[in-house]
């Protein structure tokens, strides 16, 4: 299985404008993206980037990755749409079997999933449908692992009943992955005490190297900011 | 293996208030609470409903569910806390065995995790660790399996967090459980989406007929409420 990872090099996770700058956000979004490779590798398989611009992971933001992941990553610079950029790199019609299955399998992990790990990656990666979908909160497509030919990605809007719908529409067979861990895409200040609570290795670090704490308020946990 | 279902009978989901008057409030949670039951009985188990007061599933809010889950389910009413209703249900120490685990494991479902399937709940179910968690969105604890009688629950704030610390500080080994069904528990509006997108069977059956359906803006998902 080829494993790719979009990933948006300018001005990422805007949407956590609200509590992180830019530079930090930045920052941030390289950290995530850290630990998915890391689980991807992990995992056994070797990710190749598709960056939207040219990146030195470990440049600019003082992030050190193990050799292990650097040795496995591969970065392609691609800065068509995230649709496009996927489709480009679904397994190629040439290549499918008798049965229309490929060998060439392909996997797609978003970049922000600071929560992933091997063990989560392998129930994806591990199944013989047609299309393996971990659906994100609100309709997301936050991973996928295809295996036909025939299928093609569109992100915009409802993106996991859509990829639902194109599958039927070929009669390829789908399962739904059922992982917290895959289904929580870091996207909005919310989300950032998940990160506190689950994450895995780089996240949780700069998080709280930014002066994020957990912080119990009316018997429910949230993040908040010191100060300094 | 027991299971128990906590459930409050009297104005519940209070912070579904923004989009459901109370009397739609109520008839969502025993639509969510069938919902769950019924994933229980498709698992192969008979549930108890802890009950903050007197109640007919299937009286006053036009709901039926199957003989299968009529028969199999008990109600004991309880008025303590959830904290103090949990505790007096796990097993007692006097059940266990030489190794200090026992026979008597019991699984305790939230009432409000609308997503809920057998599969998911197997996965929590059929684990061996003394106490299996499948955590909630901000650290909750949405549902366990307890195998050990040296634990106890304490569902204020943090719970994931307490509960590992409870179970570590007694030496007890713990597994996390990472499902999005079970680790979405249907509390707010921004949640309604996820009961339309991936429910059962009541509940999102119960929205739709409350006039709810999902809508595209901005490329998002989310739901709306025609205005008749």
């Amino acid at each position: 299985m080829r494993v790719v990872v979009p990933f948006a090099v300018e001005s990422p996770k805007t949407r956590l404008s609200p509590v992180l700058a830019d530079r930090e956000r930045r920052s941030f979004a390289r950290a995530m993206l850290a630990d998915v490779l890391r689980a991807i590798v992990a995992a056994g398989y070797e990710p190749t980037v598709l960056a939207t611009a040219p990146i030195d992971l470990e440049a600019d933001f003082d992030l050190t990755v193990s050799d292990e992941v650097r040795e496995a990553t591969t970065i392609e610079v691609d800065d068509r749409s995230l649709t496009e950029a996927v489709n480009a790199r679904l397994p190629a019609g040439e290549a499918g079997k008798d049965d229309g299955t490929t060998d060439d399998a392909v996997g797609v992990v978003m970049a922000d999933l600071a929560l992933t790990t091997a063990d989560a990656l392998e129930r994806l990666f591990s199944g013989d449908a047609d299309v393996a979908i971990a659906p994100g909160r609100g309709g997301g497509t936050n991973a996928l692992a295809v295996r036909h030919p025939e299928f093609r990605v569109d992100y915009h809007g409802a993106s996991y009943l859509d990829h639902r719908e194109i599958a039927a529409d070929s009669g390829l067979t789908v399962e739904t992955v059922d992982s917290f861990r895959l289904a929580t895409d870091i996207d909005e200040p919310d989300d950032l005490v998940e990160v506190l609570i689950h994450g895995t290795e780089h996240a949780p670090t700069r998080l709280r190297s930014f002066g994020f704490e957990l912080e119990e308020r009316d018997g429910r946990v949230t993040v908040a900011r010191s100060a300094d």
